[in-house]
C-alpha cells in the first residue's frame, strides 16, 4: 500500500505518470466521472484550511466516491484524549481513504503506520503540503509543457513558507533548473535548504532583495503569502508583509511567457489588477489542484484506468 | 449566466415558470431524482443557518447531486484574510453552483461578479434572502391556488424582518394584493418600504397594533420571529417579544380557508397548540421550500425537463 | 413507524433478525451497495462525536444513500432558541431518516414523537446509546459465534459508563450470562442497575476490585474510559483514572479465546502493547459497528432484501 506523505515520495518517473493521468483527466472528465463509485474519502481535517479540504473533496465527488470527515479538531475525538494512531486506525473502517491536516509536524506518517488505508498528507504544520506542491508541478509543466530549463523565482516569505521549500525540493530532480530567491533579509531560506538542497546538488540560485530587477530573468514567479500566525511580533508582520507586493507596473519588464503562481490564499501580496494579466495562474492553479488530487486518489487505491 | 441574488431578479414570468416547476417536482419526484447527477453544490455559510442549509442540500441531493463546503466562517480561509471575490474564484472551481450566507450586506453580489459558475444568495444580513421569499410564494400558491386578490397579514418585527420586507416587494407585482401590517410602534415597516413600495404603488395598506382585531379579514397570516439579535437592549427584547403570540383562542374569529405562515425558526410566537390547526402551514412551507430550490437549481443550471 | 431510542426497542427476535442482516452484510456488501439510493440520512448531532457520526455516515454511504446534518449545537438553529420537536419536523422534509445526539436525556423521544421519518438515538447524554450496545452485541455474537452462556468482565467506570448499563440490560436477556464487575468502589455500578436489573432477574454477578485476579474466568473483558467529565474535582480524576489499566501482564492468565472490547476512544486504559494481541477486539468492533448501523437504517426504513 502507498501513501503520499511528502513531496518526494514519488519518483520522478511515477509524478511524470500521475501528472499525465492528471492531464487525461483535465482533457476527458467524463471518463474518470464514475471510478470512485461506491468509495469514501476522510478528510479528517485537525485544523481548518477550506481550500484544501474542498479540493480533496471536488477530487473525489469528481470521481463519483462520496466523502465524510471533521473540519476541525474541536469536531474530533482529538478532544477526549485520543491518539492519532487510534483515529486513524477507526476511520480505516469507514473509509477507503484518507486526507490528513494536522498542526503536528509527522501526524500523518504516524497515521500511515496505524491505517488500513493510504493515507494522503493534506499539510502537517510547517512541515510537508505534498499536493501543494504536485499542484504547482502540474501548474508549471501544463502551461509550461515542462519541468526544466526554467528560471523560477521565488517571492516572499521563503523562511517559513512550507510550500516553497517543497517546490525546491522537487524542482531540483529536473535538469537545468534556476532559481531566484526573493525575500527581505529576515525571510531568506534557512540554512537546511540552502545548504543541502541547494548548493549539495549544485543547483545555480541568487539570493535578491528586489522583486522588479530579477522580473525579465524569469520563466516562473511563485507569490507567497506572508503569514502573520509565522511572526513573533506584530511590527515585524506589519513592516515586511508589504514589501513584495506585486502589481502591474512591475510585471512591465517581465516575459510574455512567464507564469505567476500563487498558493493562496492571497492577502494582498498580488495587486487584484493583476487578475486581468493573462500571466496571472493562480486561479488556473486551483483547477488543476483538483485533477492532480483526482489522478493521486485514483493511484493510491490502484484504479485501472478503462477509458 | 443567471445568479439569484434579489427577491425580485425574477420577473413575475419567470417566478410563475419556477413554481410551476417547483410544483411539477412535488408530484414526480422521481422524475428528478438524477438530473443533477456528476454536479456539485457549494453551501458558503459565512455563519450559520441549518435550516437554510439543510434545505439547499436536500434539494441537490433529491436532485442526484453532489455538495461540499463549509458551516461558519471559522472553518473558512476567511479567517486568513482571504476575499470573497477570492473565494468565489476558487471554489468556482470546485462547484457547478455556489449557495452563499453571509453577514455583510451585498457579499453575494460581489461574489458574483467573480464566480464562473451561478451564485444563489442564502441570505445576507439583514439585506435579501431571495429562496425564502421564493418559498413563502409558492407555499402561497400551492395552498391557495393563486398570488392575486388577497388579504395578507404580516405580523411582528416588520422593521427589521428582512422576509417581509421581501414579501411585500414580491408581492406587490400581483393584482388586488392588501397588506394588513400587525406589529407594535417600535417594529413598524421602515420609511422606505411604506413610501417607495406601498404608496409608490398604491398598494392598499393598514397598519395596526393588535393581532385579534384584524384577524377575520386575513387570507393568509404571515407571523415573523422578534428576534433577540436586532434589539439594542434586553429590556425592550423582553417587554415586546410576547406581544405578538399566536394562539388558538386568537384564532377563533378567522377564515376557515386562512393559512398561517412562517420563516421559522419560531421562539414562542406561535403557541404550539395552534401546530394541529388545520391552518397550521408553517411546516408544510418548510417541504414547499426544498422543491422551490430544487427547481431553482435547475432553472440556473439550465437543465432541460426530459419528462 | 419504528424509531431505535432505547437497547430494548429491539426484542432478543428482532435483534437477532438485526445482527444475521448485518452478518450477511458484512460477507456480501456489494448486494447492499445501492439499497438506500436516493435516502438521505440526517446526523443532528448537538454535541460532537465523530466517531459515532462517521460510523452512521459510512453506514449510509456504503448503502448508496446520501447524508446531511451538524456536526455540533452552534451550528444549529438550537442557539436561536429553537425546540427539538420544531427541528424534527423540518428536518422531516430534508431526511428519510435521522441520527441524533443530544447532551440532554430523552431528547431523541421527544424527536420521535414529532418526526415524520425514523428517529435513532446516537446518545442521550448518559442515558441512551443504543447502536453502540448493539455494535456490543454483534461483535460479541460474530466473534464468540454466541450471545448466551458466557462470563463477562466489566471493567472501569461502572457508575457513569453508560454503554456498560445498556450491555448488561441487553445480555441478561440471554441464558447464561453471568457478570464480573471490576470496578474502584467509588464507580461501581449504581443501584438501579445492581438491584432492578441483576438481582430482581436473578443474574449472578460478582464486583471485585482486581482486574487481574478475575482475569481467567472471562470470556468476554469489557473495558471502558474513565472520563475526566463525570467527575466532580480533578485529584479525583486523577486517582482513579489509571487504575485499572490492561496491559499484556494483566492477560497472562486469561483464556486463549477471551475478548477485548470498548467502545473506545481509549485514552490509557489500554496499553497500546496490547492492541497486537489477537484477542483485542476494539478495532474490529468500529467495523462491527458500521455493519450494524446500515442493517438498522434498513430496517427501520424497511428496505426489502433482493439478493
Amino acid at each position: 500500500m502507498r501513501h503520499m506523505l511528502k513531496p518526494l515520495d514519488f519518483s520522478v518517473e511515477e509524478t511524470a505518470e500521475l501528472l499525465s493521468l492528471a492531464g487525461r483527466i483535465e482533457k476527458n472528465r467524463a471518463a474518470y466521472a464514475k471510478v470512485m463509485e461506491g468509495k469514501k474519502l476522510a478528510t479528517l481535517f485537525y485544523e481548518p484550511s477550506t481550500r484544501t479540504r474542498l479540493s480533496f473533496e471536488a477530487a473525489m465527488l469528481n470521481l463519483g466516491g462520496s466523502v465524510l470527515g471533521f473540519q476541525s479538531a474541536d469536531a474530533s475525538s482529538a478532544s477526549k484524549g485520543e491518539s492519532v494512531a487510534d483515529t486513524v486506525r477507526v476511520v480505516s473502517c469507514y473509509a477507503d481513504i484518507i486526507a490528513m491536516r494536522h498542526p503536528k509536524e509527522g501526524a500523518p506518517m504516524v497515521a500511515s503506520e496505524f491505517s488500513r488505508v493510504p493515507i494522503i498528507n493534506a499539510g502537517d504544520g510547517g512541515h510537508q503540503h505534498p499536493t501543494q506542491t504536485l499542484t504547482d508541478l502540474m501548474t508549471i509543466q501544463s502551461l509550461k509543457g515542462r519541468l526544466d530549463h526554467m528560471t523560477v523565482g521565488l517571492c516572499g516569505d521563503l523562511k517559513f513558507g512550507r510550500t516553497v521549500h517543497s517546490l525546491i525540493s522537487s524542482l531540483i530532480r529536473y535538469p537545468g533548473i534556476r532559481f531566484v530567491l526573493i525575500s527581505p533579509p529576515e525571510l531568506r531560506i534557512p540554512g537546511y535548504i540552502r545548504e543541502d538542497v541547494l548548493e549539495k546538488n549544485r543547483i545555480p540560485f541568487t539570493e535578491v532583495d528586489s522583486l522588479e530587477a530579477s522580473m525579465p530573468d524569469l520563466d516562473i514567479l511563485y507569490m507567497t503569502r506572508v503569514q502573520k500566525e509565522r511572526f513573533f511580533n506584530e511590527e515585524d508582520y506589519i513592516r515586511l508583509k508589504d514589501s513584495y507586493i506585486l502589481t502591474e507596473e512591475k510585471l512591465k519588464n517581465a516575459k510574455e511567457d512567464m507564469f505567476i503562481l500563487h498558493p493562496l490564499p492571497r492577502v494582498n501580496e498580488i495587486a487584484v489588477e493583476v487578475d486581468k494579466d493573462p500571466r496571472a495562474a493562480y486561479f488556473k492553479q486551483v483547477q488543476y489542484g483538483v485533477y492532480v488530487r483526482m489522478a493521486l486518489i485514483m493511484k493510491l487505491l490502484e484504479v485501472k484506468e478503462t477509458c
